[in-house]
């Protein structure tokens, strides 16, 4: 925030190129207000944990730890997989997580979402990573919860979010991130 | 179950070597009843998922995939990381399930357990994991569950899983298994 | 059984009078195959559940017991109050579970299904509700899940289910139950 | 908070009069730093919950609400009752969140707590309750986390914590609510 702009890390759940969820991180992109920046982190890249290496993490995800912890609050936008997190996702936030004293979540402020083909719109990922949050220490926004479901109806053949609908909750989501960051800031004793 | 032995997959969450998981897999394997070997999956060199090669999938995932396919019963195994399912497990269940035809666990017998430090033993990843089944269609053990904690006091220093109480419940939760396989096998319509 | 007629208990987790899940309810007792009755219990004078009267329960209470023990399998049509079981049916099930040795719901095969006015159709309910039959046994078909969301639009004015791909659903639900309860029945040891 | 004291509502999920959560609860009053006091709710008379009534509640609960209204914060110490929240505890919060435009609970800040006679401490409940706590508005905090099991070791024989670890972890988690409470209060933009 050192330029006055308020920094979001966007992180995807998704590896797959044309994916609802990368598409729906640009999206909120586009839609963040005056002020704020949302920058994304991609995982591609990051291997599978090995507690063994956790005192000696490869490169991407020493970029990865250093990338949160300069930004200001942090944006999940995930597919949901087997009712869960994708392991994808879940690999990175334990590397992140590890070792313990170096935990680059602890205390973020932060806010999720996702898009799935069917009616749900990973609701059952929501409730899943809410659990994983409160271990990592990712201080989640409540509310609004914004599950995009029925993809295919939301976004154009370019991916382009164009539901406007669900354009105002990302956009309200984002406002809520931002305000709740501020607040946790403001109310942090002096 | 060709020449009369019963054959469980055990699959270990964590890919770290000295892993109190990895080591109760290795007590499951020997205190299996006459008649059921337990042979072991080992996750290393499975890459992140990525959708886009669903269909083509790396060698080791096949490998998994057709291991699965012979068992006629799955074991879990696993450590809780950060609230949930290590990223590593659910990673390899992602591409298990995926392309949805080629879904390697759907109607396997399965059980579930894991070690931690703590009291907990795992619970909260133990719940995590029993909702992803619902969906990839591993039909799991309910009773015992083997939530194996303080895992500093239940095994030697070479990871020897020497606590009498808890043997016991491994051995009753591969025998809990076989029994539940053998249910569900006989009870199918004929 | 006893007449060659399969008997389900159906439980609402709703007391209000027009409950569109009391209506999905009776929905299902219309569209049980040949041969399958589903006979309805109403949780209207369930009182709060004290554990020091759990010895000497209130007459209701015991009603409710002897009818769960006499039915060969269960149905629970609930609605979801805040992201979760309501308090009503979770209280039901609390006294049936108690004292311990008297738990009438062990063992009992079960099905779930939920009515909401929202999307999510009730998942958020379903989830938990599966977590408590993991403890009181219940042994809960997975497939279908039956999900109802937006009931307005399912339902007419005097309550009837008169969707028809929802109406197929809760036929599915109804025979997978009938279908479960026979093959764990068929794959008991003998 | 208008003579400067910090008030918390307490409310334990049992009924039973030996409860150890009640037990716990009352430890709290006594372990509250000065200036904070610890007033308690009893749940008792809060009949099963009835939407048709939502409009014109029952005088017990109109009560609660106007307690639970004016306190600066809440304190709920529950029991898990078949690995989820005790019907009764969830009972009382359906009628405290209806109707929607009175529901009390919305933006409190507020902390759990559970005691079982286990190992686990109540963890499944505490992971449900707080997924009942986004929808209806209660802004938890996050650690401690109080899970105190094997109750028979904790509390003397006539319920008083004796266990001295426990009882600084639950003078951590009361200090740490009025601390959450008046960090949320700062915060909010003037």
């Amino acid at each position: 925030m050192t330029d006055g702009t308020f920094t979001i890390l966007g992180i995807a759940g998704s590896l797959r190129k044309a994916s609802y969820n990368r598409a729906a991180l640009r999206a909120a992109q586009q839609l963040a207000p005056e002020g704020v920046r949302i920058d994304v982190f991609d995982l591609e890249g990051i291997p599978p944990f090995n507690q063994d290496l956790e005192n000696d993490p490869p490169r991407r995800v020493r970029e990865m730890k250093a990338a949160v912890r300069s930004a200001d609050a942090l944006l999940f936008v995930s597919p949901e997989y087997n009712y869960s997190i994708p392991g994808v996702l879940k690999n990175a936030i334990d590397w992140g997580s590890r070792p313990a004293k170096d935990n680059c979540w602890a205390g973020k402020p932060g806010a999720l979402m996702g898009v799935s083909g069917g009616l749900l719109g990973t609701a059952r990922m929501q409730y899943h990573l809410r659990q994983v949050f409160l271990n990592v220490g990712v201080l989640a926004v409540v509310r609004p919860e914004v599950m995009i479901g029925q993809a295919a109806q939301k976004f154009d053949a370019e991916l382009n979010l164009t539901d406007e609908p669900t354009r105002e909750f990302v956009r309200k989501l984002v406002a809520a991130l931002v305000d709740w960051a501020r607040q946790l800031e403001r109310g942090r004793a002096t």
